[in-house]
C-alpha cells in the first residue's frame, strides 16, 4: 500500500480522501486540520491530528490548502527529504519548502462542496523533481482517474489562465444569461438545454467549427439591434468585445 | 393527423423534418426546398417542390429559413388567411407578410449539421395572434418535446440576446481556451472535463453560487499573474473585464 498523508480540510482535501479511501492500493496515513469536526465523516478520527508535531512521514504528502498557505505550511513540515506536493493550479513547484523532495498534483476541475465529482475523468497535471517521485504521483493518480499528464509549471501556468476563461468566465456569462432572463419575466430553464448543448458540442467539435450566432456570420442587423436592447453598459461592453474577438478570429483562420 | 408545410432546407428546417417524421399526430404534407437533392434523404422526392405556384394549403405552414428572407418568403406564399409561423429568435412575428394568420415556432436550440439534437427537451417559444393558433402550435410543439413555453415578440428578443452570452459567447471562451492551450503545447481534451463540469454544475446550481475562481476571490495576485502571463492584447482585455464583471456582480448580490 502507498501511504499518503493529506494536510488541509477544504474542498480539493475532502474530494481526495473520499477518491483515496476508494483506491485498493492507497492508505490515507493521516490527515492535518485545524478543525478535526470538519473531517469526521470522512475518515476515523484517531487519523485526524491539528499539531504537526504530530505528523508522521509517509510515502506522499499532499498540501491541499489555498495558494498562499502553501509555503508556510511546507515550512513547518517537521521532516526532511520526503516528497511533499501541492495541489494548485497557479502556484510554481517552487514555492515548496527545498527541505523536502517536491512536487505537483493537480486536480484540473472545479469542485464545490454540494455537487459529487466524478473523479475517474479529472485530469491531473503532475510534476516532480525526480523520476522515482514522478512515478509515484503517477500511479497514485492512476489510482482515481483515466486522465494523467505530466506538465510543467510553465504549462501548468497556461493552463490555469485556459481554465478561467472556459470555466469562471463561461460561468459568469451563464450568469448575465440569467439576469437578462430575469429581467423579462423569462424562467432561467429555458437556458438550460442549449448550455448543455453547447458543452457537449465540443466533445466532437473544434469550438472555432461549433462557433454560430451573428457575430460568426457577421450579422450586423442582429448585432446592433441586440446592442441597442442592452441598456447596462457593462453588458454592452462585453457583449462588443466578444462580437469583435468573435469576428477577428473567424478572419485569422 | 396534423398537416405540416415546411419552407426551407437549412439546419433548422431539416431538424424538424427529422422530429415531425417520427411525430404520429404530424404529417409533413410539403417540403420547399430550391435544392431538391438537400432533403431527399429526409423525405419521399414527390413531397418536396421547388415552385411556390405548387404549393398548397396545410394547417400549419413553418418558414425556417434564414431571417432576412422570411418577409419576403412569407410575401411569395400563393394563398391567404392560413396559419404561418417563422422559426426565428431575433425576427418579430410582424416580420411574417398580413395576408395569413401569423406566429412564431422558435426551437430554442444551437443546430449544426453533424451532430444529431435530442428534439424532446429542447424549449420550443411560440407565439400566435389569436387562441386557436395558439393552440394548434401547442399540440405540434409538445409532440415532439416537453418544453413549450409561451413567449411574446419582445420576450423573444431577451432570450436572443441571453443565448448570444451562453451559447455563441461561451463558445467562443472555449476556442480562446483552445488557443492558450495550443501555444503552450499543451491537450485541448485536458480542458473537456472542466467545460463539461461547469455546465452540469448550473443543473443544480445558480449560476452566482457556482461563481468560483481568482476573480470572485479577490485574488489579485492570481489575476494580476494571468494578465502579465497573457500576450495577446485581445484575450488581456477580455480577461480585464470579465474579471470586473464578476467583481461587481459579486458586490451587487
Amino acid at each position: 500500500m502507498i501511504q499518503i498523508t493529506i494536510i488541509g480540510s477544504g474542498n480539493v482535501a475532502q474530494h481526495l480522501i473520499k477518491a483515496f479511501s476508494a483506491s485498493k492500493i492507497i492508505e490515507i496515513k493521516q490527515v492535518f486540520s485545524r478543525k478535526k469536526e470538519a473531517l469526521h465523516h470522512l475518515i476515523e478520527f484517531e487519523k485526524i491530528i491539528d499539531d504537526y508535531n504530530h505528523l508522521q512521514t509517509a510515502d506522499l504528502h499532499i498540501i491541499a490548502v489555498s495558494d498562499n498557505a502553501i509555503s508556510e505550511v511546507s515550512e513547518q513540515l517537521p521532516f526532511n527529504n520526503q516528497l511533499v506536493v501541492h495541489t494548485s493550479g497557479t502556484s510554481s513547484i517552487e514555492l515548496l519548502n527545498e527541505k523536502n523532495r517536491r512536487g505537483v498534483f493537480y486536480p484540473l476541475q472545479t469542485f464545490s462542496k454540494t455537487k459529487e465529482v466524478d473523479f475517474s475523468i479529472i485530469p491531473f497535471c503532475l510534476e516532480a523533481e525526480n523520476t522515482a517521485d514522478f512515478k509515484l504521483l503517477e500511479t497514485v493518480a492512476k489510482s482515481i482517474s483515466t486522465a494523467v499528464y505530466s506538465i510543467s509549471s510553465e504549462q501548468r501556468k497556461a493552463l490555469h489562465v485556459a481554465a478561467v476563461f472556459v470555466n469562471n468566465f463561461t460561468n459568469h456569462l451563464y450568469h448575465l444569461g440569467q439576469e437578462i432572463c430575469e429581467e423579462n419575466q423569462l424562467p432561467f430553464a429555458i437556458l438550460r438545454p442549449l448550455i448543455q448543448e453547447t458543452a457537449d458540442k465540443i466533445n466532437t467539435l473544434d469550438p472555432v467549427d461549433a462557433q454560430t450566432g451573428p457575430a460568426k456570420r457577421h450579422d450586423s442587423n442582429t448585432t446592433e439591434a441586440h446592442l441597442a436592447f442592452l441598456q447596462d453598459e457593462n453588458k454592452k461592453n462585453i457583449y462588443k468585445i466578444l462580437t469583435q474577438s468573435i469576428q477577428h478570429n473567424g478572419k485569422k483562420l
